[in-house]
């Protein structure tokens, strides 16, 4: 398939590097694909320059790597999220849009917080789904850390995938990918207001981090 | 011991019963103990009235069953704890005081969401604190059903019970507490902080209800 990815980050460069190792077109889409910014350091991540070579993919500006994708994942901060999908615009009409971005507020240190505009009634992911109409929103692996998404393995025993959306089918595309992953247990939490649920996971998962010394931290659904 | 718990709804009956079914004295204390009062029909909750009779408890207003208590259970409507804390105010010096209480906003209907004030770097359980310095304040038994508080094996396998306070002996008496009602599971949090994290679960607690069409679900940690 062809995957374009926005934001070229950790989780961008580390879902993107997965997908590419299983045969998928991989397109980094970031808002200014120079030569400098390729060679930028990035936080807990390769420079996209080494990215490219070791993955044999490509880099383009948002707009382009929306529109010649099939599937699209929004890997960009919360905060910058709805800029990017706005930059990506219509080139997002009709394809699954799968939203890992997680609207959290640093600007008091750590532990961050759910941005105020993203919480209460609403999520990040159902203002993206009000930006782009037209295409099929489904948040997912959020609420695990990068290494995580790709590799469930790395935490031994049952733990959980949460995803919610209000496109069966695109949901039935992510758990797809989500499985070609090894991802096993994956919970339906209902249309896509069930983001607001697994946004606001990031707090105890933040906590578990820091209280676990470990980012290999998740959590798994027990039923009565 | 002596317990005090502040709220005759649901889980105050609850947590209640299953303390005085273990040998403590307990006292629910309401704002207006008054017969009309206790012979009010309660959403999911017997009449205190009926509550008293099968406990052999007492009821009486809110300073005195924190005055008369050696430890304090916050069981009101998150809405309405500050009032209820301060009601109570220096009878709460010196003890442990278990908050049960969610911040949930309901004003929009189902689901609820955090409320605000106590959304972002802060909790209730933190402003509760605030209020009452000489208390000794644990979070704890709210990410769950009060069912499943007082009998976590309404759960099969392992599954967890959050804490959080900046008292290491109130947390271990807590944590005495549960062991007598079953639990096994206990993910100490580290500080009252750990309080933004537990609060915030509310929201996906109530979408796998919602989801799942049961109350009787929990989480658990898994660890890499």
């Amino acid at each position: 398939m062809n995957i374009g990815i926005i934001g070229g980050g950790s989780v961008g460069q580390t879902l993107g590097a997965a997908l590419a190792a299983r045969g998928h077109a991989v397109v980094i889409g970031i808002r200014n694909p120079s030569g400098e910014e390729l060679a930028k350091p990035r936080a807990q991540a390769d420079t996209l320059e080494a990215w490219l070579a070791r993955t044999g993919s490509r880099v383009s500006d948002i707009p382009t790597a929306a529109a010649g994708a099939e599937l699209v994942i929004n890997a960009t901060k919360g905060d910058g999220s709805i800029a990017a999908i706005r930059a990506a615009g219509h080139g997002l009409d009709g394809k699954v849009l799968i939203d890992v971005a997680n609207p959290l507020d640093f600007s008091r240190g750590m532990p961050p917080f759910l941005m105020a505009e993203y919480a209460g009634p609403t999520s990040l992911a159902e203002q993206i789904q009000a930006v782009v109409p037209g295409a099929r929103v489904v948040k997912a692996f959020n609420t695990v850390a990068a290494a995580v998404m790709v590799n469930p393995g790395l935490i031994p025993g049952p733990h959980d995938l949460f995803m919610a959306g209000n496109d069966t089918i695109a949901k039935e595309t992510v758990s797809g990918i989500a499985r070609s992953f090894g991802w096993t247990e994956i919970v339906d939490l209902g249309d896509l207001a069930g983001a607001r649920a697994t946004e606001s996971l990031l707090p105890i998962w933040v906590r578990l981090w820091m209280t676990g010394g470990s980012p290999l931290v998740n959590l798994h659904v027990t039923r009565g």
